[in-house]
């Protein structure tokens, strides 16, 4: 009850390589949707205690500052809501060298489903805060 | 001038195989995203005869369907207005096997910056049709 | 019917990154060439109207120019002609910001197979214009 | 004071998907030690106050276990102790569906370098809680 | 009988590509591991004839020195004894522009495994000169 | 000076892994193009004592055959003329397991350039056997 958002955040930081670059030498904005993306499904995947968990929807997104090669990017992800199939989540990227924010996604929805590919209730309505309910989901299975 | 805006579109087709694939086997949301981000790049860059083109805003997306290994995925991109230091374009995407949308995004936003990142006024009001823009643009720098 | 050549030709750009540079900062050839592979099976595959379509035949390449990071190159490729499960191509790639030509290959052969990857006669003699010959084939399977 | 040892620890996750598999079908060996020393480098980084941390050694390693397609992997990755241009960390990766440890590697070792390569004392005793140390650390250059 | 072991060592070589660089510019020594991983993979497949041999142990790593862009990299790696399951092996990078070693893995161990995963007798006992084990092993199954 | 020309061959083996394979399950043909020439650069730049090293040139290319995933490809190339600039090769491919021919590159060209791009003489008439060559290089500049 008194947990703080903070606590529930999921945070992963990606070091900035050459192959992370554009052509002029930030952080190709490419490479950063697909950082992104990839920690959404980790986390949704969690949540849902599902595997297939798949991209829905994604707010807008304005590029606020960049990264140069050797910086430190951090992304943070946290639930904002659980629907019957789906989970939200809200993105904040920063740059931990600059202090700087990269870009804020405030709706990333990611819907659980089956193996065809159909919506398939998750029956969850609470953020998990040991990371152990897609182990638990499997044991069911 | 009776161009339609079919013949400016500008497009690309990615094939997609077992590296573009998320755990469960259909196309990562992360590489789709990747790959609209490069082609506007590139689109961008031609209009805006400056290759110090970067990402600025993206509107919503809504992924509407999915491709699986071995299918072809169309990227149409499209010149809507520009600006003083901007290019705003119209993304689709297609599965040319199933012929369904994938997505659309209404507003892509590119700005072109000068060698320090500062927004570079670009002095274009038309889209181009032979593609000639860039190299124009390199010789008088 | 009066359609020129250049009206079937199938256009890709790639956007030399930093990954796609050899270790002395031009473009690796084994990047390029991997590109126009990859162009190529997507168009035959599309002409074909088959997705197991392989590489079978490559003519001689001359590198008569290179590409820095940053260059944006074109790849143009263009049916030739149809054989009973084959189908040649044309490849030119060139490079957008100086305007040099980078290669021509004449003729690239991408064969038509069935599940065993034995050849597979593909029943078309014309070049597809609409691109929707991949969809129909699908639909008769 | 009291902050256990568990608070202090850096973790990240990454899922397996088909990039990231031998020939087999399981986790390749070489892509997980890829992801270590990823996020061995990062948390150098960090802890060193110095974008220029090199690895210098790690103890040996067993692989207790394995991940398949579409698995979750925990890194978990903890300082253990600081030399005058050195960082001990240790690094215990497990897998989130089956529960099953991975492996262990009880010490990795991280040097602060200067421009030149050579070792740069670095003047930290403790580690930083609030992951700050990096920019502050700029400031001072 | 007389053939020495240098004779039976088994070597390649990488060209550091940007995509293989840290932040910093030099060698990522995770794409090290990666390639001594994989080339570690290709001898025990070749000297156990069996597709499935999975990384067991890899003993203390010290990285001596390390390669800059453009510089090519030697691994060499050498059998040094078969167990009833497994393969041991030793492994020896070396930058072949600065002749500096770069560090040696003195014991790398690869078990054979069932389709299961698990531990399958190769009965094996000597290394194989020829490179033909593999095929052999296939026509027996 | 009897050596046989298979000793001064340079073999190298790459493991067909996933992110190998194209839409269909087989070794895609520009993963293998890009392998190859990897290697050639890499005994290009051994045989002509200098890191730049660029593709001039490839005769035509015939796919026999193909590989699956977990199937070695033995890359063997070997030097069969040194011009003033120039150094030209072959390259054999074959499939390890199957015994297989995969392909035969009768000529690969690659020219020696100094830092402008510009063909420079290299002064070799003969193959060289320590792999040494490029230290000494290295040292007179």
């Amino acid at each position: 009850m008194s947990t703080s958002q903070d606590d529930v955040a999921f945070r992963s930081r990606r070091w900035v390589r050459p192959e992370d670059l554009n052509a002029h030498g930030t952080l190709f904005g490419g490479s950063l949707l697909r950082w992104i993306d990839e920690e959404a499904a980790i986390y949704a995947i969690i949540q849902l205690g599902n595997p297939r968990a798949v991209t829905k929807y994604m707010s807008e997104i304005d590029f606020a500052s960049t990264a140069a090669q050797g910086d430190l990017v951090e992304i943070g992800i946290r639930a904002t809501s659980f629907g019957t199939t789906s989970l939200t989540m809200r993105a904040e990227v920063r740059n931990m060298i600059t202090r700087a924010r990269i870009l804020t996604i405030e709706k990333i929805v990611f819907v659980s489903v089956d193996s065809e590919g159909n919506p398939l209730p998750h029956g969850y309505r609470d953020i998990t805060y040991d990371r152990d309910r897609l182990p638990e989901g499997k044991q069911t299975t």
